[in-house]
């Protein structure tokens, strides 16, 4: 638990939340400014600040927990589906400094998410860029 | 491995891939339509067309690999951090009815995802919808 974090508050159950599901290792609570209603938060209840800081282990216990709460939210809101987003860092959109993944339930044609125009790679580069990651991964 | 599925196919070799990692049960790959310079794409080798099919150990997996893969990405595009993101079913911007989950780098005011103005709950109406999805995971 990392004191000035809001989210290590929620879990230590000193600031109050909307709680949907909990376990062992994970907490799932409404977001309280919603981009769409119903949308919640999943967070591991151990503090990383970002998500290259978790621990496989405790992103794989928020991931198992992915299918039922994303089901259960989306029926309960009558949605068509959802995005599970994930911010990581500021200029990425990341307001609290502890791993969590916002589900945003989404209906046809309401524009909550949109993104840049999908670009292309000019002869090359793609292998360049794959090349400068695997670098990295070994 | 589903026939007509695209990305069955590139697990399976059958369509190329500009590849940067894989294991037993998962693989990530570059996208070739980039939101950002080092977009990739993270999917469990396992079929699922939608998240709430996922089995847990399947998307488990993927979680695991989440924290080494994204900081390859982002050290290697030299980008300050990004989102990961799953978009499930059609107005949620899924194309392609394999999960995956999009690793997009991104610098400050890139621009690159956008989202609606966040909202307010009226008097008791976060009770009422947290009820809602509680009696869906039950």
């Amino acid at each position: 638990m990392v004191e000035d974090c809001i989210f290590c508050k929620i879990i230590g159950g000193v600031v109050p939340c909307t709680k949907i599901f909990e376990n062992e290792d994970v907490l799932a609570f409404l977001d309280i400014s919603p981009w769409s209603e119903g949308h919640s938060l999943l967070i591991p209840k151990q503090h990383f600040s970002r998500l290259e800081d978790c621990s496989g282990p405790s992103l794989a216990a928020v991931a198992e927990q992915l299918p039922n709460v994303v089901k259960a939210i989306t029926r309960a809101v009558g949605a068509e589906g959802c995005n599970v987003l994930n911010n990581n860092g500021r200029c990425a959109g990341q307001l609290v400094d502890h791993v969590h993944f916002h589900i945003i339930p989404r209906r046809q044609g309401d524009g909550v998410i949109r993104h840049a125009p999908q670009g292309q790679y000019s002869q090359g580069r793609i292998e360049q860029i794959a090349d400068q990651i695997r670098q990295h991964l070994k």
